[in-house]
Formats: structure tokens, sequence, C-alpha cells
């Protein structure tokens, strides 16, 4: 099936209907209704036909999808048959609770090296995952060719950090630091910033109430 | 000054803007202009200057921003000038860096309650904040007036544990399980769902390369 370019709010929804298709087949389901998907992953079914419809037509009228199949050409579409690894850099509290935060519900990604100043964890094993000393990082990161990063350390060295990312090859770093790192084009930044989730969700409780609940980091 | 309803794009920037002017207050800086702004934040300045514009005309021609009358302005407008207490259900490894993670850069959000089933916790003080057990959830929770809560419970509590906040009339959830969870329609929740964000930094990676980079879960 060619793939054409696929809106971005399309693409960000893809790994929330994969996940719930891998919970439907291992309950051994051989089909959905785009209303039942609707529930289960509180986006509407007007949109995810449409969001569907960009990979060809995959429902059948009134049979639904087959989940076997959808599940297939998801996996295919978001490369789930193959592993990603990615770098930690920083293992404070955050960083340790990534470590052990379940990225592989799918597989697929795995933190397969982690990095940290602190001389006490530097060359040890953290649930399961070597540290290095940051000394090693931009080589470790070239004999691993590991270029996605996850960016938990101090404020104060994020961007520090991030130059040398950027410098050992990264082209995507996730950061949980609350300060927009500036970084070349090519590179690719998600920012997770959760103190401004927070806020974000106590400003809308403040102004909007009630109405139109249900947001998400990936609506 | 009449505040209209903003989009909700703009609103969700508006703590990104808060923070970074802060920053500059700190710093002893009096004014800013919207390239400055823009650089700092990463969005451009059109965005910055309609943005603004949504509260009236803050900015002079020639001059930029007064960084203090702004500063205020946003504090008043984010209700930084105000507590919110916030509850962690859920004090596993990322709870636990949650209650170390500083949600209080702003000093508008604190987590002043914690709960948890494990009673080797309960009824103690975890990184300043008090652990209750589950059973004493509800009553706490109105005791103590806190309408919003952060969900860190496993994935297979989740449900259950959200009726029960809804039940204690909790208003908003940041939830980080994995799955969404279903509440009435007067209850907000904001998913923070973090292997959702890894994989959607990977797929952009695999489909779009360097083209558009700087993604940000609150763009």
């Amino acid at each position: 099936m060619a793939e054409a370019k696929i809106p971005k709010a399309t693409a960000k929804r893809l790994p929330i209907y994969y996940r719930y298709l891998n919970i439907l087949f291992n309950a051994g389901k051989q089909r959905v209704s785009s209303t039942e998907l609707s529930e289960a992953v509180q986006v509407d079914s007007a949109t995810i036909r449409r969001d569907f419809s960009y990979f060809g037509a995959l429902g059948k009228r009134g049979y639904g999808y087959d989940v076997e199949s959808l599940l297939n050409f998801f996996k295919k579409t978001l490369n789930q048959d193959r592993l990603t690894n990615v770098a930690l850099i920083g293992v404070g509290n955050l960083g340790h609770a990534l470590l052990n935060y379940n990225f592989r519900q799918t597989n697929s990604v795995r933190i397969s090296a982690a990095f940290d100043i602190n001389e006490e964890i530097a060359n040890t094993i953290q649930s399961g995952v070597p540290v290095y000393p940051m000394a090693e990082m931009k080589e470790q990161l070239q004999i691993q060719q590991i270029d996605v990063a996850i960016l938990t350390v101090p404020i104060d060295d994020a961007q520090k950090v991030a130059d040398e990312l950027v410098a050992a090859g990264v082209k995507g770093i996730m950061n949980f630091t609350p300060i927009r790192i500036s970084v070349p084009a090519t590179v690719r930044v998600q920012n997770v910033d959760l103190a401004n989730e927070l806020q974000t969700l106590i400003y809308f409780l403040d102004h909007y109430g009630s109405e139109a609940a249900n947001q998400s980091t990936t609506d």
C-alpha cells in the first residue's frame, strides 16, 4: 500500500489506535467497529474514519474493521516490527522513573543506554540499562548508532547537553526539561513539559469549566 | 481588562510565555521584543503578537513589551497568585519522580497530598508530601478541597481509581497511565502518554525526517 504524507494530527493518533488494536487482538477479538474504537480511544468516529481513509479503505460497511489486518497494517506503518534503541541522558528521579517506565508495551522502543555525570551510578546497570559517564556519551551514541535521546538533565545543563547530542548525530530529542532547547532545523524536538501540562489543565478548568473536556497531549 | 474566551492553542502557550517572562524579570530585564521572545520560546513572532492581541494591545512599536506589566498580566490570567493544591494517586516510580519534580517553578501548583495502597509508605511523608492510604482518598480529597489529581497508578487500576476520583468531586485529572479513562463530561482529562510521545517522535523522524522539526506537546 502506497503511503502518502498524512496530516500530523492523524500521525499523532496512530500509536493510540495501534495500542488499542493490540489489546483487542490479544483478547481474541476479530473485528471492531469505528464506534467501538471511538469509545475506547476517545476520538470521535468520523475522525477515525477520516484518519483511516488516508491509508486506503480499510473498513467494510456493516462489518467494521478486521482487527488482525488493521493491526498488521499499523505495525508496519509505525515500524513496530523494528526495535528503536533510545538513550536516556540524566539518571535523576525522573530519569530513574523513565528507566522503569513501560516504554516497551509495543515492543518497538527500548532505552538501551543511559548517561549521567554522577560517578556513583556511572558504570553501573540501573533497571537493566547500562549507565555510562557523560564523558563517553558521544562515543557510545555513535558506536551504538543511537539517534534518539530522552533529555532529563537539570535545567542549567539542558542546552549544553543538547549541543553535545546534536554533535553526536542525534536526530530526535524528547525534552523533559522545562526550557526550550535550541537545535538545528535537522533535529526534531518533542517537548514534554509536565509543569506546563498541569498548569494548562488548571487554566482550562478555571476558564472553561466542564465544556469540551478530555484534552490530550496527543490530540 | 475584560478577558474574552481565547483559542485553546493560545491558552496552551500562556504558561510558556509566563515562565520565560519570569526568567527575564528575575534577570532584571525591563523590556523584551516579540523577536527575542520568539527565539526564546520557539514560537514564531507573528503567533506571539496574535496571541497577545487577544488580551488587548500590550506591546508598543519600537519598544516591545514591558516585562513587569506583561508578567503581572499573565500572573493574573494564569492564577499564578493563587496556589492550586493537587493530589498524586499512586506513589510508584513515576509517582515518586513527580513528587520530586519541580512543579513549583511558578509557585502556583503544589502536590499537597499523595495516596497509595502500599502499606509500607501509607502514613509516611515522601519528599515532603503526606502519603495517605487509598481507603482515605475520598475523605481527604474532600476535607482538603482538592479538585485536581495526577493519576500514576498501574494500568489495571486506572479506571477504578478514576471513578473514585470523580465520586470524590475531582474536576481535573492528569492521566499518566497509557489507557484512556472514561469520565463524565464535567471532568477534564489531560492525557500524558509518554510511550506515545516517544513513538510519535520516532514516527515523525522516520516519515518526515528533518522537515518542520520542533514538535511540542504544548503546540
